[in-house]
């Protein structure tokens, strides 16, 4: 019966069979100690004279767990007899057992499938698979009900520029930027509250260390709201639990990657922002007018949020109606919509959306749109449709900024970019 | 401040505010009686006089609870105000508050943004939710990773047959299948366990009630397996969490849909055939030979495992090699791989995957591959894979076969098929 690794201590002055990956090899001659790495963590095992496993083979060890003082963790397991179930190739393109800081973000991303085996680039995606429990447990616990929809949409949610074409038998159809009319359906269906976990598309065509062209969209909406505030609101406490959550379940994980945990208490010293006050902060930073938000802009609003509020978040809200999507509900030439930007990222875009027929009507020629053009859309108006909003998180940002990753490429297991389309 | 309409007997002898649905009109002229529905019910309101909002208008109702026997419920809301939020159009192109059994599917799924107001057919994705929420939670329980991987690929997993190709700047690209060769690499990444949940597309031409050409794909993979035998007792364990939990949450709604609770005890008793005696069970029971599992097989075992054994669902084991995919670890001329079919319908597809590299690397040419087609997926065995295999459930089927819904369509909220490609 297999001992797991983290299990070893509470087994000493027994045999044990422990399974895992030759995770580090050193002889000196007359013994051998050998590191063993499971999903639970790593364990020393130590031999007589040289081995004749490689680093990565799949082992089953028997042996006899004694305490070392000297031994990672206090103990280690005396070797009897060792079965080889998957012996490695000795010619690893990347090491396995060193730190990756050391490793380029290209040899990482273009060897994935064995840089994966690295144990600090898989507590990336511990972490992200955490994240998505904590999502969905927060949302639930509000009523929020989970949907899966289509990725397959006959035209694109913001216009039909930055869409992927796909050969559907003798159709072309496109991969979703957003889940964004699917969800205000199932809003206006009744369900009220909705969320989903789901593949977004963007066929943008920069490559740069904050975008992806497939993520993983966290998206969120909810009905019968005064406004965007109900949102932030709404936002900021699925933020606590998310934090609170990795924070204790991921301390250890957090400290490798030499990032400080957010504290979840500051989330709602939040500082919420108009978009003219924004640009107004950036310009006094930078001692020159800006006239649009950019990255270095998003970074220089959270250094002021830090320094200002104590937290390096900050909600832009306030946007002009020219720069949001059409169904982004007006507040004269303003919306009523906001960005999240989180330790010098945009994590989030929300709003609340236009739902009545007659406002959304008129509002489409204004974006070179037609009623024909959106037929199915317009149906979810044209029946009554409670007053609604939401917003998404990426969720590979996400990751990346909780634990201080340089790049949102990293955050993903097989990132897609502009040249980036295997493994 | 609202008050949701389940909580309205609870305020008996106030005056409340609810908001959601107009589901039923009735003018009787002095008095109309008005049913309005929110996520959580439907109440009576009564007004004095007629009305003067259409079905499926979104309004907030200021009124005063009352006790009455004949009101459905017992209680009623009497109006004193009423704000209409949202107007409805009154052309319904179908009835929102009527049975849906006694519309056709094609009226339904053309009709979709309206026909999901129906409460009985918006049940069926209350019940789609909490099944996601059983199965990751059991598999956390279990240990397992949630991971998301990338659904845009260079080949395809079964090789290039029945896939939807992308148009990926100057590259084509390829809709995945299954998640099969990402979910290999993260068990031999040291994850061990690793669950998703995600698209995969099937370009098949049929349009039946069991395809679906986009469905979501309930994936698991898990690594130091003995053999499929493990793997079949992980799927009832599964099973018996996420039947549970669905009698429990949603017995109001199995009755609403007429069909008879899956007893999780009787999980247990799945019987395990091999693919040789279920071909001579149906072809006894047909009393002809029949050469493969087709359909009405998959009926056939089905009722011959309810007679049998009490529960219709049947594993089926042991499929010759040249009836799946080339990863399936080979025994003899036949498989380690197994279907499970339930209620007349396979709802799963497993098996225990080829880890040893050398083995893989001979097997490659048999089904027509080389090892630099699959030079990306080679990696994964060449350096060192524990014994694994896994499953993928099917959401949809399972849904469906959970409700007694006769076409999987009905169990996908924008079903993607053939002919269809919106809403």
């Amino acid at each position: 019966m297999r001992v797991l690794i983290r299990d070893v201590p509470a087994n000493v002055g027994s045999t044990v069979t422990v399974s895992g990956w030759i995770h580090r090899i050193r002889e000196l001659g007359a013994v051998s100690f050998v590191l063993v790495r499971d999903r639970t963590g790593i364990v020393q095992v130590v031999y007589e004279g040289g081995v004749e496993f490689t680093l990565e083979s799949v082992v089953t060890i028997f042996g006899d767990v004694v305490e070392n003082p000297k031994a990672p963790g206090g103990f280690e397991v005396k070797a009897t007899h060792t079965d080889v179930l998957a012996p490695a190739v000795a010619d690893l393109p990347i090491a396995v057992n060193q730190d990756p800081d050391a490793v380029g973000i290209d040899a990482i991303l273009d060897n994935r499938i064995v840089s994966l085996r690295n144990p600090k680039i898989r507590s990336i995606f511990t972490v992200q698979s955490t994240i998505l429990r904590l999502f969905a447990e927060f949302l639930r616990s509000e009523q929020f009900t989970e949907i899966k929809t289509s990725k397959l949409i006959g035209t694109g949610t913001e216009g039909g520029t930055g869409l992927f074409s796909v050969q559907y038998f003798d159709d072309t159809v496109y991969l979703a930027q957003s889940p964004q009319f699917y969800k205000q359906t199932m809003v206006a269906s009744g369900l009220e509250r909705v969320f989903e976990i789901g593949a977004a598309y963007r066929a943008e065509k920069h490559d740069t260390p904050r975008h992806l062209n497939e993520y993983v969209s966290l998206d969120v909406e909810m009905a019968f709201i005064e406004n965007e505030n109900d949102l932030m609101d709404l936002e900021c406490r699925l933020l606590q639990h998310i934090v609170a959550g990795v924070n204790t379940e991921h301390h250890d994980i957090l400290e490798s990657w030499g990032i400080e945990p957010v504290d979840p208490e500051a989330i709602e010293r939040i500082p919420r922002i108009s978009h003219d006050d924004a640009k107004e902060i950036v310009s006094t930073a930078l001692g020159r007018r800006v006239f649009e938000l950019n990255p270095e802009s998003e970074r220089v609003l959270s250094d002021w949020a830090r320094t200002e509020h104590g937290i390096d978040a900050v909600f832009v809200h306030g946007f002009p109606r020219k720069k949001r999507p059409f169904y982004t509900y007006p507040d004269g030439l303003k919306t009523r919509s906001f960005d999240l930007i989180f330790r010098g990222l945009e994590i989030t875009t929300g709003g609340q959306r236009i739902h009545e027929y007659a406002m959304l009507r008129d509002t489409l020629p204004k974006f070179g749109l037609t009623e024909n053009g959106l037929a199915d859309y317009m149906q979810i108006f044209r029946y009554g449709c409670p007053p609604h909003g939401g917003f998404a998180i990426g969720l590979e940002r996400l990751t990346q900024k909780l634990l201080g990753l340089q790049n949102v490429k990293e955050a993903s297991l097989f990132p897609r970019d502009r040249r980036r389309t295997r493994p």
